[in-house]
C-alpha cells in the first residue's frame, strides 16, 4: 500500500492523488469537484452524498480494490438509520480514501445542478442561485479576546466558507445572541450576494442545523395576468406556478390607459401600486400555500414585466412612459428588499431582483426574453415575439440584435372579441372549417375531442361551449380566410358569396356562425366582421414591428421565428402565418418557446450570473421606437390585409392556397381604406 | 506673449506651466491644487474663489503683469453685485490664465479645509465628509438612444465629477423624474459614500443649484448625558452645541442596573432603546432650533458611545454586557440609515456611523478618544482618562496601545455625595482650604469671584450657593487632606483632631463643613465620610485601571496624563494627584483635552478617511479586562489610600507635602481594612 491514492471522480474526470485518509469531501473540493455540502463536512447535512465504484475501471486503467474507502462510520449508520440513503452511497464527508477508487458524484449532490427549462433551444439552467444555506460552527466569545459575536460569525463564514465581506442588517443583529446560544455555537445562515454588491448579507439565522427549505419566485408581472412560479433555491425545482389577474385593470385596460389614469387622478399611481403590490402578497401566499411551504422561506423574488408596470411596481409615476420621449426613470436593473415593495407575505429579509428595461417601451420582460432565448448567441437570424397585450420583438444573431415594442392590444388574448373570452374550460381553443361546406369544427379546452367526435357533447357537459380564446379567435379568422369565407382585405362574404348559410347578415357586415348553443341555453358564437377588424389590427401592429426590425436589420426574410409568451405556445404557427401575423418562414422554422418572459425570470432567480450577463446583452440590445416611426405606419397598412397587401409570402404559398376572393362590392363598401386596396 | 504661462498657486506652492485662456479651476484641478466648486465650473456656486497677486514675486522669480488673468466677465459682474465678493478676489472659473501669475487659495476655498480642533495635541480636522452636494447638467432623453433618466444621472456625475457605481434608494427614483424636469435638466444632489460601501448613494435631489446647507450631528451618547455637536459639513463649523439628559436613567443610574432592568423586565431593552432614540429625535431637534437650520438638512449623525449604550441604541438586548464573557453583539463599526434608528428628526436619508467598540466594557466612546488623542502616534508614553460613570483608559505609545474600562461610578460627576450636584450655576466648582486655619474658600459656577472676595455674595444671588458639582468634591477632599483634615487612609479627623470647628460628628463620623448657607434660607453643604469613601472607590477604581495597563505594559510611570471627558476639562492636575486619582508624573505634563470623545466624533463626521483610520487603530488595541483580573482588586484595594498605600508619587513630593496625620484611633476604627493598615 502507498502512502498516497488516486482518486477520480464522474462525471467530471477529474483526478488526483490524496494521502490515505483524506475523506472524499475534501478531494472534491480540492479538485474543484461540484460535490454539495450545507454542514462544511460534520455529517449533518447529507448534501454530499457521493455512490464508489469498485471493481476493474478500464476506462481509466485502475482496480478499485473494496477496501478503497474507509468503513461505514456511525456517523453514516446513525444518518442511513434516521433518513435513509440509497444503496451504495457514502457520505463524501466520512468516507476517507484508503486506495485508488472511482468516486460517481450523482446529480443531486451536485452544488451547480442542471435544472431543464422549456425553450426554443431547451437549454439547462445551472444552479448559483443568490441566496444559499450554510451552516457554521462559531468560536465562543473570549473576554481575553474581545469581538462581537458577529465579528466571530463573518470569521466562521470565512474560514469555513471563504466567504469575504459579510454584512447583517439590525433585525439579525438583534437575533443574533439568542440564536447562537441556543444553537451551541452552531448556527445556519441564509447568506445573500447581490451582483452588484460586493458583500454578503445574511438574510436569516437558525440555531443548530436548519432543515427547513430556501425558496424564491420568479414572477411575470403583467398588464393582464401576474404570474409566478415558485421555485426551490437548492435543486432549481418548480414547485408551484400560479397566477392572478393584475387589479390594476381596474384602472384601465391596457398600459396607457393605466398611464392616463395616473395623469388624470392625483395619486392615481400610487393606488395602483398599493393594488398591483397586494396581488402580489396575495399570489406569494396562494401560492406557497399550494406547494405547502411557509411563504417566510421565500427568500428571493426576480421581477420582469413592461416599463409601465416596472415604474408601477416601484411606485414611481408612470405619467413620462405616456408621452414622447417615453423616459424611464431608470432603465437599469434593481436590487433592493422586498419590503421596500411591501411584499410583506415573502421573509422580512427577502431580496427583489428586477431585470433591466431595454427602453421606454421595451421592458424587462423583453430582456428576460432575450435572456432565455438567447437571440445574441443564435448563428442564424432568429425573430422572436413574445405576444401580450403588447407584443416584444427582438431580431437578431450573435453580431447584433434589435428590439422593439408594438401595441398589438389585447385581441389575440380574446378580448375586444364579440364572443371573446379567456382561455379557460369551455373556450373554443381549435377551429378547422371544411373549404367545401363551409362547415366547422372545434375543440375546446378541458376536452381533446374534436366537435364532431363522437362523445364531444358529453365530455364538454360540465364546461359547456361559452367563448373563444385567443388562439381560437386566431384559427377562426386564418381558416375562414383559407375557406373562401373571408377575402384578402379581411371582409366577410354574404351567405351567397361564400355558399353558406353560416354567413349572416349583420348591419350592413356579416358574421359567421360558429357555434349555435341555444338550443342548449348556451351562447351563440359568431364571429363577426367587427371580430376580424380587431385581430386586423393587432396583427398589422405585430407584423410592421417585426418588418420595421427587419428593415433596420437590412434582411427581407428571417431564418428561424419564435413565438413566445403564454399564449405564443398556443398559436398554430400556419394560422399564425396565413393570417401574416409573422413573417414568412419555412412553418418548421417556427418554433414555440412557452412563456420566455416567465422562463427568463426563473434563470435570473435560479443562476446569479445570468444576471450580469442579461445586463451587458441588454447594454448592447439597439432599441428601435416604434411610436415615431413614419415606416410604421406604412408597414401597419400594408399589413392589415390577410396576409399582406404586398409582401410575398412564398414558403406559406409552397403548402396553403388561398382563394382569390373578393367581397367589396361598391354596395358593401362603407370602409374608405379597404375600398382603395379592394 | 509665448503660448502658455507659469501659474503658481499659494499655499500649496503647486506649479504649471498652461495653455493662455485656461480657467483657473482647471489649472488647479490639473495640479491638484485643493480649490473647492460645487457647481463644477459653471459660475453658480462661487465655491472657486481665488486671489491673483500682481507685482513682482522675487521668491519665485516672476512678475505678474495687471493683465495675468482675462477682464471680469458678465458671471462675475452678476454674481459680485448680488452677493458681494471681497476686492481681489476672482471666480476660478471664469478668469483665465493670459500671462505668468500667482494665485492664492483662501481658506474657506479650500475643499479640505482645516479645522481647529481642541485637543491634548491641538491637531486639526482636514474637511473630507462622507455627504458633499455636487450640481449637475444632466443629458436629456432621447427616445433613439433611451436610457433611465437616473442613468444620465449617473453618467453626469461621472462625467462631471469622476464619481463611479452611484445609487439611489427607491424615494430618490420616485422623485427624480419631476425634480429633473423642474430643474430644467440641473440638479443638485447630496451625495453619500461610506468607508465600507464601494457604492456613492443619493441621498436628496434638488432642482437646479441648491444653496442650503448641509449638516451633521457627532452625538456622544453617554450613560447620563446626550451630548451633541451640529456641525456644518461644508466648513466643519460647530454650529451648536447642546446635551440632554439620557432619559434611560429612570431604568437606572449606571450602566449594570440598565442591563438588570433588561434582564428582570421582559421588554425593558425595547423601552429604553425607545426613549433614548426619542431623546436624541428632540436633542437633534433643539440644536437646530438653536443653530436657526432645518432639522431635514442633517445628513450625517456619528455616534460614540459606551457597549451598553452601543447596544441599546441598536435596539439589541445588552444583557449578554452584563455577564463574563462580556460578548458584544458586534464591536466592529456600523454604517446604516437613521431611519433604522427612527431618527425621523433628521432628512429620511441620512446615514449614521457608529465607531467600533474596543471589547465588551471598552466602547466606541473609548475608540472615539483614541482617535482624537491619537496615543497610537505618541513618542511618549501616554496615559487618557476619560473619567464618566464609568472611565475608559488609555495607555501606550506608537508602539502599542493598551485599553481598560474601569467602573468608577457616579461619585465624580457629583452624584453618591451628600450635598453633590450636577454642574451647573451655583455648584462649588473649585476649592481651597488653608492649612493653618482650616478655613475654605470656594468659586461657583457662574462667578469667578472666590467667595472670599468682595462682592461674592452679589454675585451668587440669583444662582445662590447649591451643592457641589464633581470637580468641586475632587478639589475639596484633596484640599482637606492637603490642609490635614484628612488622613492618608481617608478618615476626618475630629474637631480636637483637626483643631476646627468645621469638623462636626456624625454618627460615629465626621463631617467638614464647607459652607452654611442656612441665614440665607439656603443649603448647608458638608463634605461627609461617606462622600470620602464615595471618592476614594471612585478614584481607587480609576487609578487600580491606569496601574493595570501600566502592569501590562511593564512600566512604572507614565510620560503624559491627559485627562479627557467633558468632566475632564475641569479637574485640577495637583488635586487630582493629590487623590491618588492618577499616577504620579510630572503636573505639567498632566493635560485636559476637553471631551475627546465628543472630538472624536467629530473628526469622523467631518473626516471620512478617520473611518478607516480608527476601525485599523481599534483593531490594534489591545485590550485588558478589569473584572476578572485579580491584580485589579489588588491594585483597587492599594489605591484605596490617599493618595496611595504603595506607590511612591515623587514628582507629587517634590511641590506638595502632606501632613503625617492618622486619625484611626480604636474607638473610631469600625472599618477593619483601614484598621489594617492604619
Amino acid at each position: 500500500m502507498t502512502e498516497d491514492a488516486l482518486v477520480i471522480f464522474t462525471p467530471s474526470g477529474k483526478r488526483g492523488r490524496f494521502a490515505l485518509g483524506t475523506p472524499v469531501l475534501t478531494a472534491a473540493r480540492q479538485l474543484g469537484v461540484d460535490l454539495d455540502s450545507v454542514c462544511g463536512g460534520r455529517g449533518i447535512c447529507s448534501k454530499c452524498q457521493i455512490q464508489p465504484g469498485y471493481g476493474e475501471f478500464s476506462k481509466f486503467g485502475i482496480h478499485v480494490d473494496s477496501e478503497a474507502l474507509t468503513d461505514w462510520n456511525a456517523v453514516e449508520e446513525r444518518y442511513k438509520s434516521k433518513r435513509g440513503m440509497l444503496d451504495g452511497r457514502r457520505l463524501g464527508c466520512q468516507a476517507k480514501v484508503m486506495g485508488d477508487v472511482v468516486i460517481d458524484v450523482p446529480p443531486e449532490s451536485q452544488v451547480h445542478k442542471q435544472v431543464i427549462r422549456k425553450s426554443a433551444t431547451q437549454r439547462d439552467i445551472v444552479m448559483d442561485p443568490a441566496t444559499r444555506l450554510l451552516f457554521i460552527e462559531v468560536t465562543e466569545p473570549d473576554m481575553h479576546e474581545p469581538s462581537g459575536d458577529f465579528e466571530r460569525v463573518v470569521l466562521a463564514l470565512r474560514e469555513q466558507w471563504q466567504v469575504e465581506a459579510v454584512e447583517a442588517d439590525l433585525h439579525i443583529l438583534r437575533r443574533l445572541q439568542p440564536v447562537l446560544r441556543k444553537g451551541a455555537w452552531k448556527i445556519t445562515v441564509a447568506l445573500h450576494k447581490g451582483n452588484h454588491d460586493p458583500h454578503h448579507r445574511i438574510l436569516e439565522i437558525w440555531p443548530g442545523f436548519h432543515e427547513g427549505g430556501l425558496y424564491g419566485l420568479a414572477i411575470d408581472l403583467g398588464s393582464t395576468t401576474i404570474a409566478a412560479h415558485l421555485c426551490d433555491l437548492r435543486d432549481g425545482a418548480v414547485l408551484a406556478s400560479s397566477g392572478v389577474m393584475n387589479p390594476q385593470i381596474r384602472f384601465g385596460e391596457d398600459l396607457m390607459s393605466r398611464v392616463s389614469y395616473a395623469m388624470m387622478n392625483p395619486g392615481g399611481d400610487v393606488e395602483m401600486t398599493r393594488a398591483v403590490r397586494e396581488a402580489i402578497n396575495s399570489l406569494a401566499a396562494t401560492i406557497a400555500q399550494e406547494a405547502q411551504i411557509d411563504p417566510k422561506a421565500i427568500f428571493e423574488v426576480v421581477f420582469v414585466c413592461n416599463p409601465v408596470m416596472h415604474h408601477l411596481l416601484l411606485g414611481i409615476d408612470p405619467v413620462e412612459l405616456g408621452q414622447a420621449p417615453f423616459a424611464l426613470a431608470l432603465s437599469g436593473s434593481l436590487s433592493l428588499p422586498a419590503a421596500e415593495l411591501d411584499l410583506s407575505a415573502l421573509n422580512r429579509a427577502a431580496q427583489v431582483y428586477i431585470l433591466p428595461c431595454i427602453a421606454g417601451h421595451v421592458g424587462a420582460d423583453c430582456a428576460a426574453v432575450a435572456l432565455s432565448e438567447e437571440p445574441n448567441k443564435s448563428e442564424q437570424m432568429v425573430l422572436i415575439v413574445d405576444v401580450g397585450t403588447n407584443a416584444e420583438i427582438l431580431l437578431g444573431n450573435k453580431d447584433r440584435v434589435l428590439a422593439c415594442s408594438s401595441p398589438t392590444g389585447p385581441a389575440f388574448e380574446g378580448a375586444q372579441i364579440s364572443s371573446g373570452q379567456r382561455a379557460a374550460p369551455g373556450a373554443i381553443e381549435r377551429v378547422e372549417i371544411d373549404s367545401l361546406t363551409k362547415e366547422p369544427r372545434f375543440r375546446v379546452i378541458g376536452s381533446d375531442l374534436w366537435s364532431d367526435d363522437p362523445g364531444f357533447a358529453e365530455a364538454t357537459k360540465t364546461s359547456g361551449i361559452t367563448g373563444i380564446c385567443g388562439s381560437g379567435i386566431i384559427e377562426a379568422v386564418a381558416e375562414m380566410r383559407m375557406a373562401g369565407i373571408v377575402d384578402g382585405s379581411g371582409l366577410i362574404g354574404s351567405a351567397e358569396q361564400v355558399r353558406s348559410v353560416r354567413s349572416v347578415p349583420e348591419g350592413r357586415t356579416h358574421s359567421y356562425l360558429l357555434h349555435d348553443g341555444s338550443a342548449d341555453g348556451g351562447p351563440v358564437i359568431h364571429v363577426t366582421q367587427t371580430d376580424i377588424r380587431a385581430i386586423q389590427l393587432a396583427k398589422s401592429a405585430l407584423y410592421a414591428g417585426a418588418r420595421l426590425l427587419m428593415d433596420e436589420m437590412g434582411v427581407d426574410t428571417v431564418d428561424k421565428v419564435i413565438l413566445a409568451g403564454a399564449f405564443g405556445a398556443h398559436i398554430s404557427p400556419k394560422h399564425a402565418m396565413v393570417l401574416g401575423m409573422i413573417p414568412d418562414a419555412p412553418l418548421d422554422h417556427v418554433l414555440s418557446a412557452g412563456n420566455a418572459a416567465g422562463t427568463g425570470a426563473r434563470i435570473a432567480l435560479c443562476n446569479r450570473a445570468s444576471r450580469d450577463t442579461i445586463e451587458a446583452v441588454v447594454h448592447d440590445i439597439h432599441k428601435v421606437e416604434t411610436a415615431i416611426e413614419p415606416r410604421f405606419q406604412e408597414h401597419f397598412v400594408n399589413a392589415n390585409a390577410i396576409p399582406h397587401a404586398v409582401d410575398p409570402f412564398p414558403e406559406l404559398s409552397a403548402i396553403v392556397t388561398l382563394p382569390q376572393v373578393s367581397y367589396n362590392t361598391a354596395g358593401a363598401g362603407s370602409e374608405g381604406r379597404r375600398r382603395r386596396r379592394g
